[in-house]
């Protein structure tokens, strides 16, 4: 009997490369047969926003933030070479071109292969979100439930 | 008998919010009783500075990088939304109305729960930073001591 | 009888401190007999680019790529401080004058202590790398052999 492997891995980045190749290598193990979660902290939060804007109460700092912040995965940008926008357009162009999945499309085969999606509630709370703006089927918790899942994990990964 | 479970973190980021993210781990990690260490190389160096300015003898291109990098934690910028200077002050203000620790906080943190917090020699040679600039009682060692520890570990993280 | 140790790194980023660091974690861990993966993809894969200019046929936006991103380990810029590129200079000053090594150097070593240099075939796809343009002697792989190397490794960095 041999024991399931496991891949947990932190995002923290808000980049739209840095989100694909977390869900890229997350998609990958869990087509493994890794138990497989994502802990989205920080700018990650923003890979698990709805897209149309939730109605919320919230103080002026926090709908500062919520303003500030892309609403969703397809708005992220990229980590290099963003020139006015025109990265992020060039590598969705790319994506398509080369009919591999758009960020978008990476997370729903996470959710469709039971990868867990975790959102930090202790950054949600520094940031102003709130779970009616996340999407919904995902999970809640805190650096307590990371490190039970990542000290008996295969792959650990901060990105 | 259980072993030891151990996590080490390679702190390479300056970015306040970066450096956050690898206090809470680290904390959190120890308060579950693993054995931590965080090694700070690179700009994550910036972190262990004391705030005062200490007279050194420096060469000429060290000493304008001691003058470029920030004196310590608290001067650290973010890695995302820094608008002029703007987003440091939104996160420590909503890290003080939700009542989180701050970087500081959370470095005298880990310094209670006896992380073991490293500066690599080999960065602090090339950035030209000396033992006196840096916080009293952290360790000394270079990538042989990392690795001695993280092959070890069960949780391997690079920030 | 013990068994062989093993690091993975994945690099991700085209930052020359970046690399740096990974390939300064990757000689280390061959030294100390580990077995040594380096996977390069995205924007890490420029390190693996030959400093010549290669012909190539491409299409438009491929080869708009090929201009805008830096051509080998020595053309890439630094994640802090770029100051109009100053700081890539700096820091090449100053391992000059500590005696270190520069990237190509630590690069060409990692070759002579048969780390295994992997470039990721799907992001070369995205980006129009092809394998004219790389270092001769690499491997060639997707997501599922850097698995394959990842859930048995002691050490598993992202950087």
């Amino acid at each position: 009997m041999s024991e399931v492997k496991k891949t947990t891995i932190v995002l923290f980045s808000g980049d739209y490369d840095k989100a694909m190749a977390a869900y890229i290598i997350a998609n990958g193990a869990a087509a493994y047969d890794h138990e497989v979660t994502i802990f989205h902290t920080f700018w990650g939060l923003n890979a698990l926003r709805k897209e149309e804007l939730i109605p919320t109460k919230k103080g002026w700092l926090e709908k500062m933030f919520g303003k500030m912040m892309p609403r969703g995965a397809d708005k992220m940008g990229i980590s290099k070479m963003n020139f006015a926008g025109m990265g992020p357009k060039m590598i969705k162009h790319v994506i398509k071109k080369h009919n591999a999945m758009t960020l978008p499309q990476l997370i729903e085969m996470a959710e469709e292969q039971d990868i867990k999606l975790v959102a930090c509630t202790m950054t949600m709370d520094l940031l102003g979100l709130q779970q009616e703006e996340l999407l919904d089927g995902i999970e809640y918790a805190g650096v307590a439930a990371y490190l039970g899942d990542a000290q008996d994990s295969n792959v650990n990964l901060f990105i």
